[in-house]
């Protein structure tokens, strides 16, 4: 395992990616605040070597041939008290990230790999950023977890007020945060940019109890459209919701409908997914394990349509076409994206894993509009007018 | 003259650049709202003919060939109330956009023109939207103007009053806006991109008298540091300056250099150049002639620069980093730019215009950073500290 770089300031998509779907705008902003700007970090990158991914397992020690990089939170902790739920989901997230990111890799044709920082927050806790560039499957893959600690200032608060949770007001309160995110740009126009998410939060309320909640969603944005595959990844996704709660599905497609709309083009950034917040209920073991299924449906919902797509033939037509359609994803994220925005007014936040998320390359037009008949139109339609897939 | 195309909800560029740098938030808003949003456009096409270039030109009729296309204003009014402010501007931009279309065209190797977009809008006034795409010289070229009337809303009434304005509170106001604004992308790395904007503004006091005001500036974002180059551009503008004032070109070299900072990367788009607002002094005559130096500043602070680089030689190298720095171009317009913003979320705004000033293509890499003694490195030293160009 190689120490190959210090860097100060470091601040992982997925601790930014924990903030930017919670409701109130204050809280997010010292989300960010907290988990991206305000301390500085040591970061070491890892090289993706045999020895991180095979490390020696002994005994009761934990199997970490399981991760990109060791955890945040020390093993010792983590195999203790194996009931904490803030251990149980950087398990989960741990594992997430690690089979997400060799699931991507086996994609690859001519062996691109990896590229693992490991950061550690000054405040508490840290997080790993996962890079892959360039490779011959993927243009641009990000995949991050993070795991903070941090005292929410008294405006959080607030908001967390106004949002009907039960906080102490006037005063900073003690919060933890975790979660994994990732984007992946594929090269080949057939096969679709997929986005996850999913986050826990506490913090501690007025008596000195502590209020959680989990958060997430994952969302395709493909360049052609392919009934079939839309289909099939929200079908994935609805049967993982499906076995926790039937009226799941319906609210929260229609939710992630809603928030990726990029409102001056009056259209969608992709076809969708599911996305929600503040799921707390009906218990923290049924709400982990919603999002455990959630967390698990993405591999299922995505890599059988790049397995599909991957090689099929492309000319620079649809290539220049897909650059288009990233220059959407780029406004939206830019434009809308409540994190993005958030995170980048913070002083001091990390913007190179804030905006890891943005595609390799991207394209504008002046007054671009493909012929309705085409198969750009038959996906702008859709864009333009979601659906139902299921 | 071939009338192509008919739209509704048209608005030009220049109309929202009349509006992007007053200094209140509302007051933006608003312009973009009346500008941009509210009101329907008809719109036409019109090809770059001969006979839209060259019309008859009889006894004391307007010579047009010197335009794009028809003024808004009518003729007759233009030419006999000559010395109205709003006719003179209007004139103005409409000369200066003619001008700077043509000594672009002039550049281009293989003949291509700029495609030109007159629309009028419903409410009053219009606009002529000039663009030129994938060029051999330009890969992206929007020259704009606009001319529009309308009524202030009292918040943005009471906005303009915090800023000194001596406005009736509580009441809709009249106003008028005109101004010029282009942004040029060209294809070889070594020509920088440059924009501009230049407007005038008028609105009606408490006591039914008019306030009016000029704003603009004129910036420079080079791929690579020609410091000659960068003497000559700035010099140009400061010659331009000093003709009216000394204190001028200091004060709007700085204003500028703020102005254009991409705050979370804590780097300038470009090497600056002047940047203004609220002009209202000595008289009006005066900051008109002030504002006509600097509008007429352009094509020879810029042109010899295409001139100069256009042919040059480049590789993969020059391209890539020239895509990367665009990436922080969409970076800025998308973020920070309050015009981009405000325009955008206005509802119905004409996005197309609002986005021509985005780049045909850009780049995004993870961590992606020069050797800080390479050529790239070069030009990141003076964007992340601006300084003295004369």
């Amino acid at each position: 395992m190689n120490a190959i770089r210090h860097t100060i300031s470091l601040v992982s998509l997925g601790t930014f990616q924990l903030a930017r779907r919670t409701k109130g705008q204050h809280v997010q902003g010292f989300l960010l605040g907290t988990g991206l700007g305000l301390a500085s970090f040591s970061a070491v990158t890892y090289a993706h070597s045999a020895e991180a991914v095979n490390p020696k397992v002994k005994g009761t020690q934990l199997d970490k041939s399981r991760f990109m990089a060791e955890p945040i939170t020390d093993s010792k902790s983590l195999l203790e008290d194996k009931d904490n739920m803030r251990h149980r989901m950087e398990l989960l997230i741990m594992e997430i990230q690690a089979e997400f990111c060799r699931a991507l890799e086996a994609e690859e044709n001519c062996g691109q790999k990896f590229k693992v920082d490991r950061w550690e927050r000054e405040e508490g806790g840290g997080g790993i950023t996962c890079v892959l560039q360039d490779g011959d499957v993927f243009e641009k893959a990000g995949v991050n977890i993070s795991v903070v600690t941090g005292s929410l200032p008294p405006a959080a608060v607030q908001q967390m007020r106004a949002r009907g949770k039960n906080l102490k007001e006037g005063a900073a309160l003690p919060f933890f945060a975790s979660g994994v995110s990732a984007v992946i740009h594929p090269r080949n126009p057939h096969v679709p940019t997929i986005h996850f998410n999913y986050r826990y939060f506490e913090v501690e309320t007025a008596k000195g109890e502590k209020q959680w909640w989990f958060g997430g969603g994952t969302d395709l944005t493909p360049y052609y459209l392919c009934e079939k595959d839309a289909c099939h990844f929200h079908q994935t996704l609805k049967s993982a919701c499906d076995e926790h709660d039937a009226t799941y599905y319906p609210r929260f497609k229609k939710w992630c409908d809603d928030y990726f709309r990029i409102k001056h083009r009056n259209e969608s950034r992709g076809i969708g997914g599911i996305f929600f917040d503040d799921i707390d209920s009906p218990n923290q073991e049924a709400a982990f394990g919603f999002v455990s299924s959630c967390a698990r449906a993405v591999i299922p919902s995505y890599m059988p349509l790049v397995r599909k797509h991957k090689n099929r033939e492309y000319g620079n037509n649809e290539r220049q076409w897909q650059l288009l359609r990233r220059g959407r994803y780029v406004e939206f994220n830019l434009i809308y994206d409540r994190g993005t925005k958030f995170g980048l007014y913070t002083p001091g936040a990390r913007y190179e894993s804030i905006l890891m998320s943005l595609p390799l390359h991207a394209r504008w037009e002046y007054m671009h509009e493909p012929n309705s008949k085409s198969e750009e139109g038959k996906l702008m339609k859709v864009l333009k007018n979601p659906k139902e897939w299921v």
